[in-house]
């Protein structure tokens, strides 16, 4: 399971103030317990300043960097804010989170994967509005995979994302939103799956339980990412649970060490 | 969600020696509590009084009967103190638990079902011992719900259990038991599944946590039936999240319901 470390986020009241303020150590030391909790990608996102999203994500990224060797997932819809942080991106490839296939985003966003070599988080919209089903995701994914791999990008760079929506607005987003992991994951070897986790769950009450049932529920149908926060020990002691009951845990190894480690909420 | 609660067990500490004692108050306090948090059947099992066990299953359901209309699951290999418990019964249609595809246990137990027209819980097991794949459980499934049915039972009466195995005497374990279960539920519309929750996690730390998971992953894969505890309530909260989150639950009217009662944990 590739872990993407959702902290560092200007929407979070706890981060805001000290990007802001350009407060390096506590934007840093976020990153680390992040690091330090089995993240496997540090996000950054400054989206609520946009008029400095630039120089806000690019300062982003120069702080990270100075405390950790993981790579960054680089999370805008503003190319401007994206090509100013890949340019002072140094280290092992990055994710960028995210393009659509809606057109202009698509146009803009798109060169800066091949030219800044990164990988790519792809969300199934396009320009007619919201998918209703799992069949219209895929058709809406396999354009983007294809555009994408033809123009020279690695299917194991690409990440899918199935465009949660709440089941508040429609019972039918649970199955469809697993539907189209599952159908993704069956149809493109080599593929990965990523979404949050907390869209699923808007406008409902005691959240917490829907997402944690939505994780496993996800890993279960073949879900191998998630943009969640590593700091969450419950939900980190489901990401093991899950991928142990799913066999992607030789001899149970990684859970009894999560377990020995105390990384478990017992 | 068809919730079997299992606390009436004597394998429980809690509930020995009140089985044991005849302790008619204490057991039905633990039968009322189970109904009022949702249990839809009421186990009654005193399987570790091998040599009382038809008086005291017979004594078990005329003392639950007293304070619940609710059916009760009668949970025994032994074929005359199911008939004993069985003779004593009143009211709604029982479930019993259960039958195996092993030619002796099948032939004791079978005739019983059919005699006090009962709902049954069927192992996917047999003669040539416990199954090791996916394949070798439908295989099973399908001698018992041919036979079963061919006798007159109606589907809708039999709840087959995938025969869970722990992951940690094999990390396919969990795979297999969520692949028998979307295949039986796919196979034969109208079916039921059904499993305790305990045995995916035997031999390892921190169980409640596979359990919890494992609960999610197996209603994600059509599981519309479980022996838990419903006085435990994170489960229950699971149990209503899973539902939610499979489109079970229509304008998440239950989840709400549970929610305003203060049956989550939140």
């Amino acid at each position: 399971m590739i872990i993407i470390g959702e902290k560092i986020n200007t929407s979070l009241k706890a981060i805001r103030p000290a990007v802001e303020n350009k407060d390096a150590a506590q934007v840093q030391d976020v990153a680390i317990k992040q690091a330090e909790a089995g993240a496997h990608y540090i996000d950054v996102n400054c989206g609520t300043f946009p008029y400095r999203e630039p120089e806000l994500l690019e300062w982003l990224v120069k702080t990270v960097q100075e405390v950790t060797d993981l790579p960054l997932c680089i999370d805008s819809p503003n190319p401007v804010a994206l090509e100013a942080a890949l340019k002072a991106y140094k280290g092992p490839k990055p994710l960028i989170n995210s393009v659509t296939a809606e057109k202009e985003r698509f146009e803009s966003i798109f060169p800066l994967v091949t030219e800044y070599n990164t990988s790519i988080i792809a969300l199934c919209m396009d320009d007619s509005g919201m998918p209703e089903t799992a069949d219209q995701r895929l058709k809406i994914a396999d354009w983007l995979i294809n555009t994408m791999t033809k123009k020279g990008v690695d299917i194991s760079d690409i990440y899918i994302d199935p465009m949660v929506r709440p089941v508040s607005t429609g019972t039918h987003y649970g199955t469809v939103a697993l539907e189209t992991i599952r159908r993704v994951m069956n149809d493109y070897p080599g593929i990965h799956t990523t979404c949050g986790l907390s869209n699923i769950s808007f406008g409902l009450p005691a959240r917490k339980i829907i997402n944690q049932t939505f994780l496993i529920s996800a890993i279960a149908a073949g879900l191998d990412s998630a943009i969640l926060n590593p700091l969450d020990k419950m939900i980190m002691s489901f990401v093991y649970s899950a991928e142990l009951l799913m066999g992607k845990d030789e001899f149970c190894m990684n859970y009894l060490a999560a377990f020995r480690e105390g990384r478990l909420e017992v």
